[in-house]
């Protein structure tokens, strides 16, 4: 491989149509801000609004990895970032997290009111299994692979469980391995069943696969303590969203219990283990590695 | 037909068979009570105990009249309970309709705590597609096909967006139409679904589905006035929810628009017409009379 994380990268001249394609599909999925009830649409679509996409594009990076056509990953690519918005609203509300800052702006329940927080949550995330029940691009076949996929990544043995996990230990500390095993399903799950999904939409043989998922777990564990960096050193402007939560919270982090730089460099050898994994996969896995370098590289 | 609501029924001996077949797959949905985070599935569990189960009950009684075997009803009936109870725990948090009580017992957030309940509403949600996706019984295009349309009933356009229109209602007078127009979403988009579920499973042709729509809309609007009745004039522990409610919240209901012995009138008047809507799919439609017969005779 010659591509190193300093060089121009052909998947990054890409990411732009994959943006587009991302909210294209979604905004198809959604009824309009017009539709009845619209205050409830409206607020799911500010819900849509802004973030980094990371999911998506690892859907359609992996996608591309494993030369699957566009069209096949479109679907996959918004469900996931759809639960990822959900997870998002509802962990924000006053009964969890009750933050007032999400994406550089209000959050949803600050914007209009608890009660729409709880309902576009919950449509958001079953819009995101409709997303993938009503693509024309996928066989049945692959689509209740991809469903059966995501709810497991979604559910109570992964993000939700990890979410309540995590709403439990605030005040304890954890051993590493706790808080390993928190986070593999907060924020791990799903960003590990993107890698599942492009597999699924490639029909890829069960070497890949586990390469992938190698790849797909490196890269989760590896963007939640960078996360936890970031939650420390980075200012409120920066992250959009609530700086300095974790240690106000007690929460354990990787930092608290590793310190700042070993943390680091944990995440630093878990980004080359993803590197190693993709490098495996297959002499197209550029884009696999672009998305490394990328997510390694974010400030917020 | 012969069948009167006074005579014995068949489907009434079945009933108990139902319901355990529906604990039997809602069970093996469900992560065990024992399975990490213990507190999360503990509550998840407790969420999907008691009720009367009509939902399930009208999937297995449209199913029965399509003739269509009972394996293929299961996950179905599971999958439209779980969106139910999801649907329980976030009605009653403390954002929404903030209740105590629900089928005569805390209600999640009470008995654990909101956070709890929060969570426990978005796992059960992922469960109910979790269910259709991973059955054994049905093939891959009647899963996609009972995905599509349980999330078009559970959604935005559905009851999502029925409770949205309620929460928005409280303190306005509504007019026939648009109440109507908020319970054909807010219940009775789940209630109809169950027909629509049913001839999945039966690939039914176009006109069973059709008369299947008419009684499942008759029902699931029959079922609304009658709530709406039982809310005035039953006590809280016959319920087994806080009676009263629609009146503390200045709710518009059918009672309150109608009167209550119009409002019973026409409950009464669409019940006969899912009858007549039942006895036009087929001769084997006797599960559905009597499921008529026994909503409507429900005292909670």
């Amino acid at each position: 491989m010659s591509q190193t994380s300093s060089k121009a990268s052909a998947f990054d001249t890409r990411v732009p149509a994959y943006l587009q394609r991302l909210e294209r599909t979604t905004d198809a999925v959604l009824p309009s801000a017009s539709t009845d009830p619209e205050r409830l649409h409206q607020a799911i679509r500010y819900a849509c609004e802004g973030g980094k996409h990371l999911r998506a594009l690892m859907v359609y990076a992996a996608g591309e990895a494993l030369g699957v056509a566009v069209e096949n990953l479109d679907a996959a690519a918004c469900a996931v970032e759809l639960i990822h918005a959900y997870s998002l609203v509802h962990d924000d509300l006053p009964g969890m997290d009750n933050d007032d800052l999400r994406r550089g702006r209000p959050t949803v329940h600050k914007a209009y009111d608890v009660a729409t927080g709880i309902l576009v949550g919950d449509a958001l995330q079953t819009s995101a299994f409709e997303a993938l029940a009503t693509t024309n691009a996928l066989d049945a076949e692959q689509k209740v692979k991809m469903i059966t996929a995501l709810a497991h990544a979604a559910g109570s043995l992964g993000m939700v469980g990890g979410q309540a996990v995590d709403m439990a230990s605030e005040n304890l500390t954890l051993t590493l391995t706790q808080l390993e095993s928190l986070h593999a399903r907060k924020t791990g799950a799903l960003i590990l069943v993107t890698c599942q999904l492009a597999a699924i939409a490639a029909n890829a043989p069960e070497n890949v696969c586990s390469a992938l998922d190698r790849y797909g777990r490196c890269i989760g564990l590896a963007f939640q303590i960078q996360d936890d960096v970031l939650d420390q050193i980075a200012d409120t402007a920066t992250l959009g969203k609530t700086a300095g939560k974790d240690l106000a919270q007690h929460k354990s982090t990787f930092p608290s219990l590793l310190g700042l730089e070993q943390a680091q460099q944990r995440a630093n050898a878990l980004f080359d283990e993803a590197r190693d994994a993709a490098r495996s996969i297959s002499a197209e896995a550029e884009p696999l590695l672009w998305l490394a370098d990328f997510i390694q590289q974010r400030n917020h």
